[in-house]
């Protein structure tokens, strides 16, 4: 137990960028460093790198209390699942609009605290039904520049597919461009998955020059039904186990 | 041209870190945003990734000046003599220490400006005898905490092999602990590899955690010693390459 003089200190953003090289997946770890309980949060976990974040938290002295999706994934299996097994009290999110279970549902203008910091959420539908973007709190003592988590709506100069899972593209641009340019031009954009070895965007960059959201709706209809995309190679095994990834059997989990 | 109001204006540091798949080796751009010419500089960047980080300082609006190497790399191919025949005035830069060869020379304690930024320059041999850790500028303007460019003395929970190219596990302890381990404990630590999907670590961290250097040092030699690694795939073609990495022939380059 440390001793603390101050409670009212602001507080101090612990932010690492993790990444899964199979299904190329960013897992992003936040939490209040300045807080005595350093209470942490992990967006987007992989099953398979599971024991290497939750060593980071342990080293760090981090205290997670969430385990979160962006959406339901149909790359990789999340590890909220597992995390909740190895660690108790963990609180595994999604959004309720995703239709998958968990602990705590998200809904648009919620907002999830961690510590004196606070993540906002933001409906960004379109790749799949259920898909938020979460993003650092507006205030004078939230981290500045502002940093979205983007899920697979928007990738670095790209965005997810929108053919499956109750996806559309109508929406997605909607989605983008309503929720995710509107933030200031600065803002950090965080996505689930890169394939260049970029690791994060700007808003302003991406209004410049994402290939495809820079263009206008109809012509964006038109990229995403022709992208000829193969048959997601592990949407059967992952969509199922992520619909209920807040509340796995940990019996049959930990055979 | 934008119309600047003052040159006094503290300097802003735009930062991108940039992943290489196939050598999972990190290049490091980084500029001075706030200065009206935008000089930027790329640390270790790849031949492979030249294309995309070029594209990536043409959409931000930056002036390349510096395209610098930590080190003689055995694993990949450096993208310095590609850049220079991309961008015209880029100057490749490396240590003397290395005997490559280079436009720029650099030695323990120069300092490398871009705008109203600098790097630092440190000695940190033992996987190379050329090895450098790049260190941004101690002083009010510059950023907090501080940012070091370790290239492959010091790797996230681990180090560089010392087995080649003049490496000593001697020198790379002495490297680490007295130019590394010195720096304030928030100090970020930026690799040029990684293989486990970390993207940064930190002074007080690696202290704390690293398995090998926070032995004493006849352990860490053991360590080592008894690593049992290949020989290095690349180094054949990649290190002949890379003494020459500033001053390629062009001609037979660009074919
Ligand atoms: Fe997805
Ligand atoms: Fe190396």
């Amino acid at each position: 137990g440390s001793y603390t003089t101050s409670s009212q200190s602001s507080p101090v953003l612990l932010f690492r960028q993790l990444f899964e090289k199979e299904s190329s997946t960013y897992t992003y770890l936040l939490a209040d460093f300045s807080h005595p309980d350093k209470p942490a949060l992990l967006i987007d976990p992989v099953d398979k790198t599971v024991d290497r974040d939750l060593s980071l938290v342990r080293e760090l002295g981090l205290k997670l209390i969430y385990a979160m999706n962006t959406h339901v994934h149909a790359d990789h299996v999340t590890g909220t699942g597992l995390i909740k097994g190895k660690v108790p009290g963990v609180k595994s999110v999604i959004s309720k609009a995703s239709g998958s279970k968990a602990d705590v549902f998200v809904e648009p203008g919620d907002k999830i605290c961690f510590g004196n910091l606070f993540l906002e959420v933001r409906a960004t539908p379109g790749h799949t039904m259920g898909c938020v973007t979460y993003v650092t709190g507006d205030g004078p003592d939230q981290p500045q520049p502002r940093m979205a988590f983007t899920g697979d709506a928007l990738l670095i100069r790209g965005c997810g597919r929108t053919d499956f899972q109750g996806g559309s593209s109508q929406q997605l641009y909607k989605s983008v461009h309503s929720q995710i340019f509107t933030l200031p031009k600065e803002t950090l954009l965080y996505p689930a998955h890169d394939y260049k070895g970029f690791t994060v965007t700007t808003v302003g960059e991406e209004m410049l020059y994402n290939p495809r959201l820079t263009k206008d709706e109809e012509t964006f209809k038109g990229i995403m039904q022709n992208l000829n995309l193969p048959y997601p190679k592990m949407i059967d095994v992952a969509v199922p186990a992520n619909m209920v990834c807040g509340l796995q059997d940990l019996g049959s989990k930990a055979s």
